[in-house]
């Protein structure tokens, strides 16, 4: 990272009050970045109104498929689009909805920032969930894709959008594949954005959790490493060999669940228990099995890796919720 | 072909007025079936109101995207699924309205398929255009997917919803993806389905036509096998290796289009001539360059192979248009 590089720089985020946009924002504003954040402020998404305390951004409240976009995009020189309806089920249940957030209204964001901001770079929160059930672990960029639901086909749409906008047009782009992601502002109040959220609620409620499944692998990124990479992939943006393309971003080793589950209460002092049950039927359709991301393209092409291991980023997230658990519940 | 088993089926086909639809609402009726045809009549798609004269098959004249489908697709035992935008500067230009129809209706028609015809198998008409510029010749199956524009993005989420019916839901899908088709019945007013069109026409006026590039190879497709390979996909849709599989579908061997230029001016007796131009600059970002596809896959499962050679679908063709032309300009 390179911090002065972001000093008074205008940078647009959607999905800007979200786990990963709000941390963002917190990252940019924090180094002097002048920050626009949109957000729909969904019930049912990563969305909630205390993300942002204290960021000092500019949070506009708004849905990217019908909100006037223009002026909120003018003259911004980064955008970190990290905007998605990114439930599974959501998708399956209404796909219309799901391929208007995700991939419709990007067309319009994308049309609206070829007018308002043609120079800016772009970088995409793009995910591992349409490479599917792996054929093969690793998983590097050139695994097939291979949705298992709806909302793998429309994110898939949404970044092939953004990533013509480099090949047809030029602009800087990259998008970034996740992964698992963990850390503070992640939504705990439910299983909504990942498991991993309602196991640290309960575990911070001395109540027992659901291990579903249990030998799926996973890695697992903890939030300060993905911001790190979002921000080098904007500061490299217009270089070759990173304009352009799709980049994996894994973290941690992979692990276990049930492995994963025993780390967990182990960073909250050995307090803590949970059952083991078999994925749920009306779910194994789109149940991908063990992933683990190959993200050496993306550490060699940028320098970045991650720096938190997993029993310290468990921890930071244990004690970060103990904190402030009222807001998320 | 098992011609019996389409006697009295019902038989819903979207984009039936078009030209690969058209050709198979033809076929269908002429074994017996009960055909359904929708087509949007669009004025810059493949359809022409004379290509169902004398087909006997009800054309319903309606949108995709807001027409009431339940009742069309009502009892359907097969749904070709025919209807789309195809064209590649149309997606440039207007991608909004080019997702509407290629993939937020075909969520909407899978939707109805799902309540009105929930045993009906799908045969879907799916594209190489998704492939973008071929990484290796001939193109399979599992050639990596980098859509050259908006309108191989919109297609290629429209092919995967379908495909996670069979998955998902267990519905008999077969996705065919196509090559350069021609034939009676292709739009031949002007290049907007195919440059062979316009080629076609110049030489039936005996005008010069004009040759964009040259050196590019390309299979084509002529549009009696397409026909065949759609109902031989969809009488063995439920067959294991069939169900659920995407298969690309070619034809000739590949060609230059010089080349084909050549034999166009020979299959008419000689008559014909062209010139050569540089690939208009504006177009060179979604320039695929040379493809044909390695289609063993579907010959393998299902036993089809073409039976038309290219200098006799040309003379077909010319033959056909020479008595249909006023109705195709």
């Amino acid at each position: 990272m390179n911090k002065p590089w972001w000093k008074n720089r205008r940078v647009f985020v959607t999905g800007g009050a979200g786990f990963l946009g709000s941390n963002l924002c917190h990252a940019l504003a924090g180094m002097g970045a002048r920050v626009t954040a949109l957000d729909a402020m969904s019930e049912e998404g990563g969305a909630n109104p205390r993300n942002l305390d204290g960021a000092g951004v500019m949070l506009v409240r708004g849905d990217l498929r019908d909100t006037e976009l223009h002026s909120l995009a003018k003259g911004c020189e980064v955008l970190f689009n990290m905007a998605a309806q990114t439930s599974h089920m959501g998708g399956q249940k209404d796909p219309v909805s799901d391929i208007g957030i995700n991939a419709v209204a990007q067309v319009r964001l994308i049309q609206a920032m070829r007018e308002a901001a043609p120079e800016a770079r772009v970088v995409h929160a793009s995910t591992r969930q349409f490479y599917g059930r792996p054929v093969s672990l690793p998983v590097n960029e050139l695994h097939p894709v291979n949705p298992p639901d709806a909302n793998g086909v429309s994110k898939w749409a949404g970044e092939q959008y953004w990533l013509l906008e480099s090949r047809v047009l030029g602009r800087p782009v990259v998008s970034l594949r996740l992964t698992n992601c963990y850390g503070p502002r992640l939504r705990i109040r439910d299983a909504k954005q990942t498991f991993l959220g309602i196991w640290i609620r309960r575990v911070l409620e001395a109540e027992p959790f659901e291990v579903w499944g249990g030998a799926q692998l996973r890695d697992l990124s903890y939030v300060d490493d993905v911001t790190a990479a979002f921000l080098t992939a904007a500061e490299q943006a217009d270089a070759p060999g990173v304009n352009g393309q799709v980049f994996n971003l894994g973290g941690s080793p992979p692990i276990s669940l049930h492995d994963l589950a025993e780390r967990l209460i182990a960073a909250n002092d050995g307090q803590g228990s949970f059952s083991t049950r078999e994925f749920p039927a009306d779910r194994a359709p789109i149940d991908i099995g063990s992933y683990h991301a190959d993200d050496h393209a993306f550490r060699k092409a940028t320098g970045w890796a991650p720096a938190t291991s997993l029993d310290e980023g468990l921890r930071l997230s244990l004690a970060w919720y103990r904190e402030h658990l009222t807001d998320y519940l």
